[in-house]
């Protein structure tokens, strides 16, 4: 029973280590294509294979540059539409622009419903994808969405830790879902840091808003990007003095000044995921990088066998 | 200056008392058309006026009975679309399936999408909907949204009532954005109920997290269903030596046996608004019922006279 | 050859027993899922098994209370396509709306094209019906559709009869084309009940077109609802000195009060089928309900084997 | 007031006379366009005034030839859509394919709703058209669809007549409905042509169902083609002894060789309309052609300045 | 390995012979369906074989008379989707109104685009062509083009003539691409013919821009239409004291008086291929036919097989 | 009479001077917008002003950084939408990704299409460009495209130089018709430069087409990236004994070495226009820009006050 003969794997600039990693697991070579920038910055795409009647995965995190990765992302899918595939499954480990998500202001685009219409447009069957900002982004689309969960990596992780006494933390008031998820698995209580505006002009006030006093608190946020938010979490929790403070997150933006500041942070150490790539210059001691090949490795294996993907998640 | 001129309102079944009065504010008449049921449940609807050219404001919350509700709407849409209605308005004081939106477990529906998706296939231009459970549900739409807010009437209301020593409480992890808000304007800090089930098949556990101790407490949520939620969290507060509490929410769905519920538990207050009718035999003592015509009334006539909407809650 | 391996049925409310028969002929087990309501009466669909690759047949007519199997159905579509069924058969026995297949006045809606279009939108991949009210409700939808005629099933049901001078009769002046079939299996004349108001505001009289006069009449209609039409003609019929009168109809809304309109009318035997589930207190002596399941049986597995279904009623 | 201020009238090839009539009633003058042949058949259509911002009403029936057009009709809307018009609202007299509405045998096209879907991806706003042979096709746009009605005009001309002892007879089993509503404006009884084919092979027979002996009948249908329905129709009425035998039909299509077998019936005067343009060589003394013009003229007019259609037929 | 196993070929009226020759390559019949015309025009299309399931080509060059062809094409499409075709691989060996492929004027359609429209909506699945006017007309679909190249087949033909001293001229300042091809394979140097008009109202001047004086010429274009381009072209450059001239043109359009102008013309000899049926009235001496059934009967097998249909022209 | 009151300029960032000096001409300010960029180098955009009813004119050129400009795009146009915009006019001086209009080789993006479906996706009502690279990219749109031609500028800037004894030259075998149309305003002859590589590995040979002995050569292309083609074009001009070299193209893309090619070529002057905004360190003392913003404001004038724009080219 060979379960892969029909899938092509094939990945574009943003994240190579990750699609190698996918593609050794399963043994399904990446597919060959290349993409150039002209000397006017428009992105060529050659893909240098038939892929005619092949179920395509499409490896590509929208990071950082987000719009370079975008477009090269919705040009290989319109190349492979014309190009006869059978399926287009892209395969988004991270998913920019999700914090786009809502109208906050008058005005506002909902970028993350725009980028939804333009992979449908460009073309997609399916998209897979990796903790997205708000669950219900799922609902942006009208294409089949297979979106993994990372606690389970992270939550793994801090059981083999043993740490005791911790307290689960949610760095301002979203995500608390997350949160209580990850509280599940290590049998912890929650807490969260609230921020307020005394008057319009005055500088934001951070407080904890639950027991952490004396405890091991380990942060949950499902991005890290500036690290703002969770740095200012830590040094709110230091003042209620908790014991030692851990964080993690999913998706490791890392944007400057990210690595300084969590370098001079009260954080003892930052567990990512690679769902981004994260370039040498941005490794740091205090950052753990976990691998999400094996997740998605599997999860491709069941989408082309038509296997439930919930077993990974549920 | 007739601002009104091009401007039709119709409503259907769900809520007439609501329709009447935005009618009465803007010196609008309610348009002629009935709908009426064939002994087999099929709906019937008569628009008894032409609406040629006119801009329709449709007003009808999808609350209980929600699929005929819907239905009603879906078909009255598809009439004036067929009518040459110039743009068809939907007006959902109350959007129902709205805690639909996403996939919570595998091979779930998004409802609240699916619905997105017929309103817009049926012939809807635009919504103007209030206090969307989450608000993503905006991006359900590839129409312009208008989504109205609740928070500044009740927080209005409860400053009236100039409490001391309050504290703004989520009854549980979702929602804290709109407790912000509450607690933004009436400046106060906030807290939230935490469940969590210690051993599967044990019972849940709730704990207050935040200060909440001889405060004057005002549990916040968008929606009063059966009460299960509000009563719960009630409960719990009155553990945690609470001084008095008030609950408010902005739909108020009221299933059975909600109305038993509130009336035997530690709530002295429950203030809700009419974008769902309450029939008499819902009204008790302690539900205070808030009205939302007057806001909806203002977001027409800005609509139809091209104005921002914005001022309305930002 | 194991023609039904990629092939799973799955049942809404409307019509079990229905849906049952079907799965027991093909040897296909109804797929596993639950339809439940809320307090609020919000559906909640859950799929218990995978779907994933499945050519899905779903079963469900859209009969009273229709908008609530018509929102099952549109519910469950969705949840099939996110859960990446391959294809989404929806296999409707009795097709609710379909009277209001045009604009008869004014502003009216044309609710069978307004469903086929929210079918289309939630996701199905082909409808399998029986007896549509008017042929061009086909026309209607853009994917195929699969139309089977309960005509052969009543005629044959006559046929064994061996009733003598018989004549088959339209109880109104649409329908001619059925009667007209009926009449070329049974090798019998046709002749039809014409209605007209001599004056607006007076009553409306009903003579019989053609000659019936010591005939076995068989009326013969697509749908029995209230009754009224059938039990008006056979009065008409009656005073035209026919022998006797026997009715059928494919579709057995039957709504109320059917039962006791033709229990008390001259026919003598009203002939239905079970496309609509009758319900035992519909059950009445005059009433024989007739099974279409080995019809809808030998549909799907053509359908799904890929063979032409014309044979079935050409 | 000028109420025409905004509209613009075009002809293409079918029938300029009748779009002529049409534009000297309401004062409009034909816009400025051409319709060349290059020498390998394509079509060429020059538009040679702006239309930006314009109300387009675009006079072409899709008779014979068909084909030619129809296409000249898509490539015009295509044109008008790319120049700007604000509304193309498509005048269609005659609506041809009007019978190919439904599948009456296996894998037939329903081409009456193929047309329905080009003309709406064509990039058409709104069809106005006479008379279409089933009602359901409203229901295969998305678009409004304004549908005028011949029978008033036809039995306005009968009324004239003062005939006595009429029947309106339909010529087969379809078109009863516009025979009662003929029936009720002339206060008559009907009846009809039945047809059967006794064996496979064997020639088809004709009876009249109901009452025609000593009466003077019209014969009403929606479309004179060959003409060998009515006449066929006519040569069985005749056995039945009727008295004078009139027909009418709202589209004079004509086709070969109707001439000769009206000519040659006991038919005693056809009356049509100019729906189609009728070419001298088809005059003949026994056709008489009423006018359309003032029909479609004032429905224009109506739609132009956004007022009910609905008097000129309810 | 049965690779034509779920394929059926299909023809319709525009080019039987070329359908029937791709057939005996393939060894797969032609379905069996008929195409006739009503006495009004009216095209009515039976297929007279189950299509369920199968990958369905359909042959049919968009030729003369265009709009016939073209709409026998969309029916036939219509009605092989509605008889659940599983792919409808449309094969327009010559695509009529791809030089309207631009506004070259002001308010003129796209009528290119509007075709490929149309095709879409009909519901094909693919298209495959050869030598479009424009390649940008490939851009005009969303779905796959294949579109295959026929300046090799000419220049193999060129090839075996042996030719000393050639040079490839393009009859107008379009088209070059196609003639740097050409030159390409047959290792020459190329040249156009230009025109202006010296003053409006003026004669057009034509003029050779290139070295031809003393050369064999070979015109290239991509339809021999009326001929007069080529014509006035061959005479430009006999003025030029070239030695022989030759012409080709993918698609034989031939219009009248196509033929005498060749007959009568420089030209020694025209190459066509049989992309357009030529009838035997338009067979003179001058013209040469190639056949191109063996390139597109290699490519139907390759999209059938899923492989690479690069490998024909590049 | 104002003309431009219901008209709201917007722009972006990839060229505010032109935009300016639009909304200058026009005198209509530009409105209040903001774009910056996250840290993670996401966009977002804030419209600062209500745009609710009002006909947009949105200027931004899909230059280099193309990716970043064309998201810059369609997130604004998906926010204007979502604002309530009555119209979304696209105004693109220069339209990135032209050149990928059609697959050169197998499995090629047609990312130009790409790019059209994307903006109508993202919800723009029509785009005004200039000087499209094929003709044929307006009917890769079904919104309108209005597309203005540079030519009469560049050609009116070289009257005014009053060469004699011009030749206006193609520096490929494409773009032909640009120069055809250069050459009937100025009233001269043509050539082009023709380039082969003689076997494969070697290097291409460029050859002159055409008479250019000691004349004024005019070169002329539509957009100047490298500018390697118009420089290898003046050396090969330069061994065939021209005069002076003048070189003109509309879009002034000047990609790196551009400048430093020019600086070194024979070419005497180099004219472009400011569709793409020119930054001072590309400014050389060969190059002339002209400016376009007088025909976008006269175009966009024309396209709000419904008059027809053809005036500006034909």
């Amino acid at each position: 029973m060979s379960s892969t003969s029909n899938m092509k794997l094939f990945t574009l600039n943003s994240n190579e280590p990750l699609a190698q990693e996918i593609s050794e697991i399963l043994d399904v070579p990446l597919g060959k294509n290349s993409v150039v920038r002209f000397s006017d910055g428009e992105i060529q795409i050659n893909i240098e294979e038939s892929v005619r009647g092949a179920d395509i995965y499409l490896i590509q995190s929208t990071s950082q540059p987000v719009n370079e990765h975008l477009m090269e992302l919705l040009i290989m899918i319109d190349a492979m539409k014309r190009a006869s595939a059978k399926s287009i499954n892209v395969v988004i480990p991270y998913y920019g622009y999700a914090r786009q998500d809502r109208k906050a202001r008058s005005r506002e685009p909902i970028t993350a419903k725009l980028i939804a219409n333009l992979l449908e447009t460009a073309g997609a069957s399916r998209v897979i994808s990796l903790d997205l900002h708000a669950p219900q982004i799922q609902g942006f689309f009208d294409i089949p969405v297979d979106q993994l969960v990372g606690v389970p990596i992270l939550a793994e992780y801090y059981n083999e830790k043993n740490l005791d006494d911790i307290v689960i933390v949610a760095p301002d008031t979203s995500g608390l879902r997350r949160v209580r998820r990850m509280a599940n698995i290590l049998d912890a209580p929650i807490a969260f840091i609230d921020k307020r505006r005394p008057e319009p002009g005055e500088e934001e006030e951070t407080n904890v808003v639950g027991s952490v006093q004396g405890k091991n608190v380990i942060l949950v946020d499902d991005m890290i990007d500036t690290a703002e938010t969770v740095v200012q979490a830590a040094n709110c929790l230091m003042e209620a003095d908790v014991k030692e403070i851990y964080a993690c997150g999913t998706h490791a933006l890392l944007s400057e000044p990210a690595g300084a500041k969590i370098e001079n942070s009260p954080i003892k150490e930052l567990v990512v995921t690679n769902s981004i790539f994260l370039p040498e210059e941005k490794k740091i001691d205090k950052i753990k990088s976990l691998s999400v090949a094996p997740l998605f490795a599997d999860a491709l294996l069941r989408v082309q066998n038509e296997k439930s993907v919930s077993v990974l998640f549920d």
